[in-house]
C-alpha cells in the first residue's frame, strides 16, 4: 500500500482544480457537446492522456464541476435566513453568474443524457434536504409535509428567477418585493393552508 | 416581379417545416453547438446547399423554431384562465415536453450567444405582453404596475416549475395546490399589496 504523501496529494488536487477550471471555460464557450477532451486539454495546457489520469471521462469532469457548484449553493442555503428570500428574488440576486450559466448547460444536457440527469437529481436531493433542515430549524412547529411543500415553492421561485435573469426585468423590484414578502408570510405559516 | 404561385409557396412552406422538424431532432440529440448543418441536412434528406436556400444560417433555423414554440405558448396563454394556474403548477403540467427541452437548450446557448439571447428577450417580450393583456381582461381594476408584477411572479412560477420537472417531485401535489391557490388569490387582489 502506498503511504500518504502530502506533497503528491496537494499536487493532485491542484491539477484537478486546473482541469475543472479549464472545463468550465470550455463548457461556457462551446457547451458540453461542443467541447472536446482535446479542446479541454489544450485549455488546461495538458495532454489528453494526462487529463484521463485525473478524470475517466468528460461526464466525470462535469460531475465534479456540478458537485462543487452544489457545495457552494449548500453553503449559501445554510447561511441564508428564509426571511431574506423576498429581497433576493425581487432584485434577481445571482450567487454566481458563471455557475448559473453552467447549470443551464447541465439542464439542457440532462434532457438527453441520463448520466447528467442523475447528477441533477442528486444535486437537487442534496439542496432540497438542506433547505428542509433550515426551514425546520427556523419554524419547528411546521409539519414535515408542510416543510416539503414550502421548500418546493421556494425552489420554484429561486429557479424561475434564475431563468428569468436571461431576459430584461419588466416589473418594479419594489413591488415584487412586497408580493414576495406576502408569499413568504404565507409559506411559513404553521397553520394548515 | 414574380406572380404569387400557390403550389410553389406550399412546397416552400413544406420544406421549411421539414427542415425545422429535422433541426429539432438534431438539436435535441446533440445540442445547438454539437449539431452541424451537415448533420441537419442528412436528417432532412437534403443537401447542405438546399438548406441554405431556406435558411441563411443555423441561427436562422433556431430563430424560426423558437418563433413557432412561442406561437404555441401564446395560444396556450390566451386559452388559459389565470384561475387554472395553481393546478398546472402543482401537478407540473407540461404543454410540450420537447419544446421545453429545446427551450433549455436555447437558454444555455443564450448565455454565450448574443443572437440567441436576443431571440429569448423577444420571445419573453411577446409572452409577457400577452399575459398582461389576459390579466387586465380578467381583472380590469388592477393597475398596469400591479399587472406587470403579477405577470412576473406568474412567469417565475411557470419557468421554475418547468425547470424542476427535470428532478423528481418531493412534495405533495395536493398541498402545493393549496399553497398555489393562496398565492393566486394574493396576486390577483386589486388592493395594493
Amino acid at each position: 500500500m502506498s503511504q500518504p504523501n502530502p506533497t503528491r496529494d496537494a499536487r493532485h488536487r491542484q491539477r484537478q482544480d486546473e482541469i475543472i477550471a479549464a472545463g468550465r471555460r470550455c463548457f461556457r464557450q462551446s457547451g458540453f457537446h461542443g467541447a472536446s477532451m482535446a479542446q479541454l486539454a489544450a485549455e488546461a495546457r495538458l495532454s489528453v492522456g494526462q487529463i484521463y489520469r485525473y478524470f475517466a471521462s468528460k461526464d466525470a469532469i462535469i460531475e465534479e464541476m456540478v458537485r462543487r457548484i452544489i457545495d457552494a449553493r449548500l453553503q449559501h442555503i445554510k447561511e441564508t435566513a428564509t426571511a431574506d428570500l423576498p429581497r433576493l428574488l425581487a432584485w434577481r440576486h445571482a450567487l454566481n453568474e458563471d455557475d448559473e450559466a453552467l447549470m443551464k448547460e447541465v439542464a439542457a444536457e440532462a434532457t438527453r443524457n441520463p448520466v447528467v440527469a442523475r447528477m441533477m437529481a442528486e444535486a437537487d436531493h442534496r439542496m432540497f434536504t438542506q433547505a428542509c433542515l433550515n426551514v425546520k430549524r427556523d419554524h419547528p412547529a411546521m409539519s414535515d409535509e408542510q416543510v416539503r411543500a414550502c421548500v418546493e415553492v421556494m425552489a420554484v421561485l429561486t429557479e424561475g428567477t434564475a431563468w428569468r435573469r436571461l431576459t430584461p426585468q419588466k416589473a418594479s423590484a419594489e413591488r415584487l418585493y412586497q408580493l414576495y414578502q406576502h408569499i413568504n408570510a404565507l409559506l411559513f405559516t404553521t397553520e394548515d393552508p
